[in-house]
């Protein structure tokens, strides 16, 4: 894997409802020649969705930007509501490393993107994580706070605010989008036994770093309307700090304190090996143990692809 | 349990991708007096929703008529395309009688809810199941053949097709509602590991019963487009017959056959203890094994709640 300078790229699209305009994004997708889809996932209440592909730096940029073009014609964010926070309808295009060599190919590869982006489609973009520009735009969640609304209630006067590239105003259906580099992250859902979204805001403050809670990790509490449940939505930024399985314990243990339970965990996208071997068999009530679910394999499958087929 | 009257209900509506339409659909459930929701949940792909709940016949009415309100209002069948099949916005609903002494009273309680649904709504009735007053209406599939827009092609010249309550024709945006009877079923799924819907539909036809397959088993081959899969969605109609376990290696032997695998599978409602114990511990890839999944722990919570409330 780590001769051939493939990288990974996990964009988030702020349709999760629609299947047809799914499809027309995985098209999309799969159209860059040498690219190869992981794997996808889409969230009725969240109201978004997720592709995990990976190629060469070259072949992932087109990919993306292929499936920005279609999300940007079909996608119209002045009507779009859903649980999860979003400004753009690519809302986010992270660029990961899949070793320490590739991390410039990211960072140059983000900023590129993000040029033609604005250029092709006239999406301004914020530069996030590694190849932010400006350091108070390292966190993602700092650029995204207001989301859409906020933001284009806020441009072009406040000046703090504004693009990185492009701007200084939104696009008017389809927002702006964060283009980025960092690390492979797990994002890692549980899903409660009570509809009361308060809960789960409550146990996402506990367990989130930023509030005092565990090192690496991210949390918000969201509504899961459709099936009259809440969920504690996370991002693990270090699997190796906070290994899904404590980050389930310490979510477990504020549920009971609060006479809610954690029924079942989702991963979004694609688990390393070695996250699941730290939990050593402990039952994490994720809601699909199939091997497929597994980054390493999936790379293998995709590496042997390439070797019968290239 | 058996001694209070008690009968479930466990009707399907044409929304699945509408957060705000599912929890005002849930909202009049909840709002009939004396009526327990046990169980709700949407799929995008399906483009369909199914609650399950228990109360005392007269409850258990009026909180579906009270959803179908909601639903005639909210869902346009012209509009909507789903994988599975419907005919209208409140697609069905099955009155199930929890023990033997209730059959009589569930057929009774669906005769006056359908007669309910199209004078208060005008939304013309099948009777199904236990409840068909034609023998041809006892499968529902015989009645939603062609669906919506087959039923509005044919109505009201083809006077086989006739409605048994209301018509001749059907609703102009709600189509029509297939009210009946029905022993509790299993609403089975297993995802494949395929995006096309041939081979999910392959093996579906050599699962069910009506060609050659197994019996009590219903099966259809559906596209799960948000997903980039297919799934074998299944009704075990007697689950003691054919239990989930067994279902589950018939379609994996027949996946495999076709080089695709089963990577998950998904109980939509609520499962019975005993078909659990049946699979004897064999790894079914349920989606959550959590024993709230369970009929028998449901209604004893409901119970609870009975006896410290009332």
């Amino acid at each position: 894997m780590s001769g051939n300078h493939w990288i990974e790229c996990v964009p988030n699209f702020s349709e999760g409802r629609d299947p047809d305009v799914i499809e027309r994004i995985r098209r999309a997708v799969v159209s860059a020649a040498g690219v190869r889809l992981l794997d996808q996932s889409a969230d009725v209440d969240h109201h978004r969705s997720v592709f995990t592909f990976v190629g060469l730096p070259t072949a992932v940029s087109e990919a993306v930007l292929r499936a920005a073009e279609v999300a940007v014609q079909a996608i119209d964010l002045r009507v779009h509501r859903g649980a999860h926070p979003r400004m753009g309808a690519l809302d986010v295009a992270p660029f990961i490393p899949l070793d320490d060599s590739t991390k410039k190919l990211c960072v140059d590869v983000a900023l590129r993107t993000g040029e033609l982006l604005w250029d092709r489609l006239g999406v301004p973009v914020y530069l996030y994580g590694d190849a932010a520009r400006i350091d108070e735009r390292r966190q993602l969640e700092e650029i995204r706070r207001g989301q859409f609304e906020g933001l284009r209630a806020r441009l072009p006067e406040d000046a703090s605010q504004r693009p990185d590239i492009g701007g200084p105003t939104l696009h008017e259906t389809a927002g702006a989008t964060a283009v980025g580099v960092r690390k492979f992250l797990i994002a890692y859902n549980i899903v409660l036994d009570t509809p009361d979204v308060a809960v789960a805001k409550q146990i996402a403050r506990q367990v989130r770093e930023s509030s005092g809670g565990l090192r690496a990790v991210k949390a918000l509490g969201l509504d899961l309307a459709s099936r009259g449940l809440t969920q504690v939505s996370m991002n693990l930024t270090d699997f190796e700090v906070t290994p899904p399985h404590i980050a389930f314990e310490r979510a477990q243990q504020e549920a009971g304190r609060l006479g809610v339970e954690a029924i079942e965990s989702e991963i979004v996208g694609l688990i390393p090996r070695r996250a699941l071997e730290l939990a050593k068999g402990q039952d994490l009530l994720i809601r699909s143990f199939h091997p497929s679910r597994i980054l390493e394999n999936k790379l293998a499958e995709v590496e042997c692809d390439v070797g019968t087929r290239e």
